[in-house]
């Protein structure tokens, strides 16, 4: 194990990202120091938010620099330790980036429960996707008994998780948008929603969601921004509650600031909420919601996609993929078979 | 006492409100049904919001009907009572409209406490405006030592109550926007607001905003609404609350919907909540609220202004004063000297 390949940040989007953007390259493997472990890393976790982590404007965490290893999480395998918490053979979770071999502080890893799930299953919906979906449903959302509830890229990682928690928490109509035909039979027949909006096969979004939400919108599970949340601020019952997740239907990077009909007088008809979070702010809480999400998972009362490409040098590819909407499920890049 | 002269609503504003829109009529005194008081009315509450009310678009509360009395908040008398847990003499709040006399149900009027202020002290700090900044301020804004708090209409009956309950709730740092030289100075010297932007006499609010909050903003108690709210949504801390409690500046009524920079964005890259409230879904609270605010206001920390205007027939002239922002403290209009 004398070698490690990992892909860096060779340039930044102009305006759009392009597997151009970024490059493999060959280097020692990195040596663990105190209190730190070397990882051989099985899966790649792949998310829009890395369209934010490559870009150059303030974000809520640092861009990726140039020459750097490109940021995101991974699940491996411990292959030296010098830390106590951890044994060679050990299956971990932590911020390894992309690469073959990494080194991170033991306290940073986290060690997977394999009973619930097989590891890359850590990556989605035991990873980042699932407790994201439970912090914005739980925490800012709250569904509850007579709630309509909608979700955007609803068969996504986060949305299809956040569409089945809110089911759990007993919320009673669960709608999605996303993008294909294919997509949508995912959310109905695998994820159960109720109802599903193929917003590319709609020419009126907002009619759609009308009829998809006779009694107005309790919830709304915001992935996407944009005209998504216009139709939804039109739409909302007495005392709705938004989580902003993600924006990626919007360019925030045009040169003129992005606009959109006025939100204020909708929030406060409505006495509606809407709030940003990240999830990296609560991580603290994740053990908590593996603890919930895990016996769900186990059980098959929450399911998940995987939709797996083979071999680091294509994970930029995965990327495109992923930000053109083109995966089925959250989006790996499996290392080794 | 065989007669009543009230306000009534003669049409809707087209666009813009004015004293042709109402007409004073005379009419027998009401007479108290089982349960309920006759009051004799001594002073109204003349309130930004009766801007909505008049109207005929969907709204917070149902419009006021065409020919019906002018809604809103009163104090004054019992004459009357068909209800054993009021006699006359006993001074009293309530819903009681523009008029001289008016029948309310017993359990929706409130007994005064003139311990804590004179009764029309219970039309403004004691009434809805102080309740109301005390519910946004200490339910949504949830106010820390170390905030920088900025306040809109700021040396209106809400704005200045919001100000000093966030500093009385420990904010460090109070920040006012108001719309004149004296009204600026009221908010410094009388509010005891640490800086004060007049925003008609400021070429650029973002600048002055940047400069009064350097170290960015962690609560926005907002009474309008639009390109000041746009404004501090570009400066929000990480962890941010707004509270929207009205929306004044936004023509909502325009033939197209009123546009901005979208939210979103700020909203996620400063974990920030904003939320819309109606103080009346929380009236339950304002006995807790006043239990809070009478004692500030009895010991002089919670200071107010009112701004008198005398005879009934002059209140359509009053709300046009409060609509164009010429009042200087909490509009009344006093219906007996």
């Amino acid at each position: 194990m004398s070698g490690n390949r990992r892909v860096v940040l060779r340039s930044r989007p102009d305006p759009a990202p392009s597997v151009e953007n970024f490059a493999v390259e060959s280097a020692p493997a990195p040596e663990p120091g105190p209190g730190e472990v070397l990882v051989k890393v099985s899966h790649l976790s792949v998310d829009p938010a890395m369209r934010g982590w490559i870009a150059a404007v303030r974000n809520y965490s640092e861009p990726v620099p140039i020459g750097g290893v490109m940021r995101g999480v991974g699940v491996g395998t411990v292959v030296e330790s010098l830390d106590p918490g951890f044994v060679p053979g050990d299956a971990v979770y932590g911020w390894f980036g992309w690469q073959e071999m990494a080194t991170a502080e033991a306290k940073a890893v986290r060690r997977l429960d394999l009973g619930f799930a097989p590891a890359p299953a850590y990556l989605g919906v035991l990873g980042m996707n699932g407790p994201t979906a439970w912090y914005g449903m739980t925490e800012i959302c709250r569904p509850k008994p007579g709630d309509t509830v909608v979700v955007s890229t609803a068969a996504g990682a986060v949305g299809s998780a956040a569409g089945q928690i809110a089911r759990l928490k007993g919320a009673s109509r669960i709608v999605g948008i996303t993008g294909s035909a294919e997509k949508a039979r995912l959310c109905r027949e695998v994820f159960g929603f109720d109802e599903v909006i193929d917003y590319r096969a709609t020419p009126d979004l907002g009619a759609a969601l009308s009829a998809a939400c006779p009694e107005g919108i309790d919830v709304y599970y915001d992935n996407v921004g944009g005209a998504t949340l216009d139709a939804v601020l039109a739409r909302l019952r007495v005392g709705a509650r938004i989580a902003i997740c993600g924006t990626i239907s919007v360019n925030f990077n045009a040169p003129t600031p992005p606009m959109g009909p006025r939100v204020e007088r909708a929030l406060l008809v409505s006495r509606a909420r809407i709030e940003g979070f990240v999830i990296m702010d609560h991580e603290h809480r994740i053990p908590e919601a593996i603890a919930e999400l895990g016996p769900w998972v186990r059980d098959g009362r929450l399911r998940y996609r995987e939709d797996v490409v083979d071999g680091l040098e294509r994970a930029p590819e995965a990327l495109l993929r992923v930000l053109r909407g083109e995966n089925l499920g959250k989006q790996l890049v499996r290392l080794v078979a």
